[in-house]
């Protein structure tokens, strides 16, 4: 089994026992190539889990099993207090913990166990720090002893961290063999902050190669896969965060999102994000795949299985201050909001480039009916410019003509994975023709918001992707995520609550398909593939309106339950 | 008289009387050149002004007259009701015109005519709406008559506006030929928010080429002369405003800030004037002089004789909730600060690259030891990064190749004025080289924020720029304003209320210069030239503290006047 392309599946973290660990990319001054370094780096992720943590090989679900959710439940391999503590909410975890009912130690312990199989079953983690993990653990259950109150908002939760996320001395390989070897030489403001508010870091996780492709698969880790349908994608880039959670490998992770990359995995394996506006989470010192990038924001959120703990994370962020450490984070203090008993509410169909597949217009329709008959105000939101939109999105991720992208490949010559060819043929803009591009997305930017205005509206509700999730290997268009980066709105994905059903999400026989890319993700939707995965939708609020999103979509998931 | 080059002085608005005022860069398909296009403008400017504003050629003082701050009051050409209301600062004025006991109209004409007076004395203005003016103060007098209450807090006072605000229907030349006649299809933001105030529009002010030189020079317009000695500079960009201000032709005024652009000239003239961070007042629809620039952001703010009116402004912007209407605005309403008894300020006498002269120095030590003696904490602000910061504001303005500002004056063969010539020269950035660049600016800016906190700061105190001003042509060197803009910190430039005095104000003996531009500063250093002058300093509070900034700078004043 072979780690470039698409070939990491199951258990593939077990095939590469054979390759000794070794440090930095150089090993007595010989230079590694990116296929030593990955084999290299894949090993040591494997010997990082303690032999008590490794899955007994008769154990072990089969290849061809698609859904692994159940196995923690149904494999015998866990204790029931494992089982317990890895059940709970992240808000349940943090009571518990807090009043001392449950011990940091032994909920750290569970997660770790649970994470390692998660990666198991997976591919989901790129890097692990148990010792730090159970120090950090205990030293809270010891303040509690000792003080008899807890550290913070998040006392002793352990937190899962996407790879981009420097851990001290641990590595952020982003995907890319050259940054092998490289620990960070401190933790990321944002740690900083969690571990201030009482979190406990102990695993990171996998992406795709510079966290720019919509499924998290790279040259070095290879590829993630979704538990709920292991011959589908958990999404990108924070494709390995939203596989772990929906694993019950980790209560509350934190992703990133420069495109979609934290709504896309969400939307793909049905849990809950927020993907703030800029500003709102510190950012400071984690690794970007292209460092530099201005303009258009890369910003950091939460992934879990709950809105509340969506909240609980984003509060108790903001109320640490970043922006007394991070000079990219705004005094924006966290802000109650009383939203108007009768939502005025946007809904987009489709982007006017890809009609969604048919359990997506199913949701949307169910969720605009549900809304409606709560009383809220539904108005159409015409799509004419969504294309304009994704279309700077791509301009500014290639403006440089892929050489920052580059310039981590060529030093051990890593190919270009075939995902990214957009930025092997890019052309680089100068910087003259850059400030034209900033002009062409401000004016982008001042016309959308003139709409917004006139319509009056509270949110916009569409599709996250115009999928649920798709095969490996054939994700495209992030369109539907991608013009609220451009904007830099606040917006949430959230589970409908609605699955996929075989006989019921038929391709429309009126559908026409409008572009190419239409076309092949209609051609390759599969009912029966997807029979039972959960359907998710996004919510869209101002710039800045982070409380007010959150606030919506549980009005939308209100609606959706009544 | 010509215009190119520095050589339009006192009633240069006079000399080109014989120019025919023609509309567009084209008449009758014959192009215009950059000469033929700045006379008619100026032209325009002088035939805009009705007859009766025109001041009398025997009651002009002579050209060589330095000070023409008192003119109005000696000349005996106003009445003294417009000396009268002319003479209020913008809260009397306020104060008086929402009570109805002043109507807008009898305002307006008197700064109008005013105005108009500060220009024939020092080349102040570019633009007129006097039109647009008395009718806008019609209205809000017959608002106040018919409703009983102010329009808002800024009810009826006329607010003068830097050339590259847009007005509807009128030029934004920024100083470049290529500009005449392509005026404004829509007011700016500000220029709405401020209406709905209930602000007047009266006049715009003049600036240097594209707003990229420290005074107030170009090719178009020619030269804004200082009112408190027009042998020296008002500063620049927005020191067609504070030659206004000083005049008393306005009593609030609006300029922007990328390198210094509002404390430069605040500084030369002795006003005040709030640098706030980029997101708190609105910059949409108004002309930049290198549109798309990003790097650094240019931002606008108050200039005004005293603190009460710069906060005034601000509180009646912030107000308006700028950030439903320009999505570069921070949804950051006005905040009451309550400050700690004792300040601890830190203290920087100069930036290791250019000594301040006499006075400067003086100003700081006075206030300093002010300072100490209400009981407020000093520490020394060690300089060695500032050099640094300074570079850097460089690096970004010319990362372009100085294209953007040459796309604008090729078009009718304007010359680079010789103040320019670091742009005429750079060489263009790659994007991948300016992502670089932007990496580090966000180190630089991260350094500086960890350096801030351990020294737990309130604010920094230091000079706003090297000496006081400088003759026509001579200024040199934006380091202690521009350092805050790459940091974006918000800043304060204030009058301490002292004054150069010729026999005090000497070299020191032991100076010695820092660098080149240190010793052609104290070269022509001329303390006998700038007796009497007012002397100001700098106060930076952290990013986006718009509030503090102020509240500190009023504590400032106070141990000042203690």
């Amino acid at each position: 089994m072979t780690v470039s392309g698409d070939s990491i599946i199951t258990n593939s973290a077990h095939s590469t026992n054979g390759v000794n660990g070794v440090n930095g990319a150089k090993t007595n001054g010989v230079k590694l190539s990116w296929e030593e370094l990955g084999a290299k780096k894949r090993s040591q992720l494997l010997a990082s889990i303690p032999p008590e943590w490794l899955i007994p090989e008769n154990l072990l679900p089969p290849e061809s099993q698609d859904d692994v959710t159940t196995w923690p439940e149904t494999s015998g391999w866990f204790t029931s207090a494992e089982l317990d503590i890895t059940s709970l909410t992240a808000s349940e975890l943090v009571s518990k913990l807090s009043s001392g009912a449950l011990k940091s130690e032994d909920v750290t312990r569970a997660f770790c166990k649970r994470a390692a199989a998660a990666h198991q079953l997976t591919n989901c983690l790129s890097e692990t720090c148990f010792d730090r993990a159970i120090a950090m653990a205990r030293a809270r259950d010891e303040h509690l002893a000792e003080i008899g109150q807890p550290i913070g908002p998040l006392h002793g939760l352990p937190i899962s961290l996407k790879d981009n996320i420097n851990v001290k001395s641990v590595d952020s390989t982003v995907g890319m063999a050259t940054h092998v070897g490289d620990p960070a030489k401190s933790d990321a403001t944002l740690v900083e902050v969690l571990e201030a508010a009482g979190a406990v870091f102990y695993v990171k996780t996998n992406v795709p190669t510079a966290m720019m492709i919509a499924e998290s698969v790279n040259n070095v880790f290879g590829r993630t896969l979704n538990p709920r349908n292991r011959r589908t994608t958990s999404g990108g880039s924070s494709g390995g965060e939203s596989a772990l959670i929906v694993m019950k490998g980790s209560p509350i992770g934190v992703g990133s999102d420069i495109g979609g990359s934290l709504r896309i995995p969400a939307a793909c394996t049905g849990i809950f994000t927020l993907r703030p506006s800029a500003g709102r989470f510190p950012v400071r010192n984690c690794r970007s795949g292209m460092p530099g990038q201005e303009a258009v924001a890369s910003v950091n959120g939460p992934l879990a299985p709950t809105l509340e703990d969506v909240k609980l994370y984003s509060k108790s962020v903001i109320d640490g201050q970043p922006w007394l450490r991070d000079p990219k984070c705004l005094p924006i203090p966290w802000r109650d909001v009383e939203l108007p008993q009768k939502l005025r509410i946007g809904v987009m169909w489709h982007d006017g480039v890809v009609q969604p597949t048919a359990p997506v217009t199913r949701a949307l329709k169910h969720t605009v009916a549900k809304l409606k008959a709560a009383g809220h105000e539904i108005v159409e939101w015409d799509n004419f410019d969504q294309a304009e939109g994704a279309l700077l999105l791509q301009r500014m991720f290639v403006a440089d003509g892929g050489l920052t992208i580059k310039s981590q490949l060529d030093p051990t010559g890593e190919p270009w994975r075939s995902e990214m060819y957009p930025y092997s043929v890019a052309r680089e803009l100068g910087t003259a023709e850059m400030w034209k591009l900033h002009l062409e997305r401000t004016d982008y930017q001042n016309r959308h918001l003139d709409r917004w205005n006139k319509a009056g509206l509270d949110a916009l509700l569409l599709p996250t992707i115009p999928f649920n999730t798709v095969k490996h290997g054939t994700f495209k268009h992030v369109g539907y995520t991608g013009v609220y980066n451009v904007l830099d709105y606040s917006a949430v994905s959230f589970p409908t609550g609605l699955n996929v059903i075989e006989g019921v999400d038929v391709e429309e026989p009126d559908y026409a398909p409008l572009s190419n890319d239409c076309k092949d993700i209609h051609a390759t939707y599969e009912p029966e593939l997807m029979h039972g995965l959960p359907i998710s939708l996004q919510l869209v609020a101002r710039r800045l309106e982070e409380e007010k999103v959150l606030a919506m979509t549980g009005v939308v998931l209100k609606a959706l339950s009544g």
